[in-house]
């Protein structure tokens, strides 16, 4: 039986820029979607549960795993260790469900640089929307005002470049929409359609 | 002012597969897409307008353009030429307008010559699908009938290689959202989002 693999996608972007809203009202509306669960070498809290919450382990277990390549990205916060564990992705990808990975820029360049398959969302403030408008009004502000808005704009894009779709959160519900619409077209890529089907020829023609 | 060009879409696949029925109920959905215009030599008739139904040029006029590369695909049926002109495409793209072009495989592969960055959208009749769940039970077939199955289906599959995306005509609404999803998310790409954003800032940084 062909059994389709889910696909990573991960949704990152600026500080600030509303990803965990985001996620959230997509997860309201798509229930097919795997949350990806971190690990931590915090304490378990009142309430939380293992395997629901987090992965919990020891620091020894944690950097254990660091070195054997075994999370694909982690960082330290206030003196705790936090991660996405390969494992779990890869077992959930198998069964055939998507996993869906919200996480800042900096984790999500290491996660890219580990599982370069994944599909890398990055959602965009509006300001560079606004920016658009505000170069088209030029002589309104100073040109020392836009120039340093285009400057962060610059820095902005240039995160861009490892992310392979870009999604402007003007609005949350077009926002989730977008998302929606890439997880669903993703599953239509020619490439991974045609792979599936060709590995049942390919075992049956011989 | 930034104006995002638009995108070319072409949606093919085998003969009798409901290309036009999909495209159909698209057109229902989503009134912002461009329907392509052909050109065609044939005689105009009764109600039918030029720049509506087709535009209307002579056999000369047409080989004229054939020659000039002025076609991005053509076919001459019971004695007509019938063709996608470049300039009307090229034109409606540049006004930020998304053409979409329903059109039969040996078409569809002639457009991707002419203009590859189009995106190929390649409908696949269920009976791949059908035949999945007949590779899972075999032995309720011959084995002649299995391999016949799996020969017709190869060659559709290597049709597909030349295609970015395979949409499965299994139901007609979830064909039809699965094309607006690849729409939705072609706009979302990263390599034409961070392309506009890098030409306003070349030009305002110098």
């Amino acid at each position: 039986m062909i059994k389709e693999k889910g696909i990573l996608f991960v949704l990152s972007g600026p500080s600030g820029v509303g990803k965990g809203t985001v996620r959230k009202a997509l997860f309201e509306k798509d229930t097919e979607l795997k949350y990806s669960i971190s690990m931590t070498t915090r304490a378990m809290r009142e309430g939380e549960q293992e395997g629901i919450d987090y992965f919990y382990r020891s620091r020894d277990d944690f950097e254990n795993m660091i070195q054997n390549n075994k999370l694909l990205e982690y960082a330290e916060y206030v003196g705790n260790y936090y991660g996405t564990p390969r494992d779990y992705v890869e077992e959930t990808l198998e069964s055939g469900k998507d996993v869906f990975l919200e996480i800042e820029v900096q984790g999500a360049l290491q996660v890219k640089k580990n599982f370069p398959e994944g599909v890398f969302i990055f959602l965009f403030p509006p300001s560079l929307e606004e920016l658009k408008n505000r170069i088209v009004s030029r002589g309104t502000e100073t040109e020392e005002l836009v120039k340093n808005r285009l400057l962060a704009a610059k820095e902005e894009i240039d995160m861009m470049d490892a992310y392979d779709y870009v999604v402007v959160n003007d609005k949350i519900d077009h926002a989730v929409e977008k998302v929606q619409s890439i997880v669903r077209s993703e599953h239509c890529k020619r490439e991974r359609v045609a792979k599936q089907y060709k590995k049942v020829l390919e075992a049956d023609l011989g």
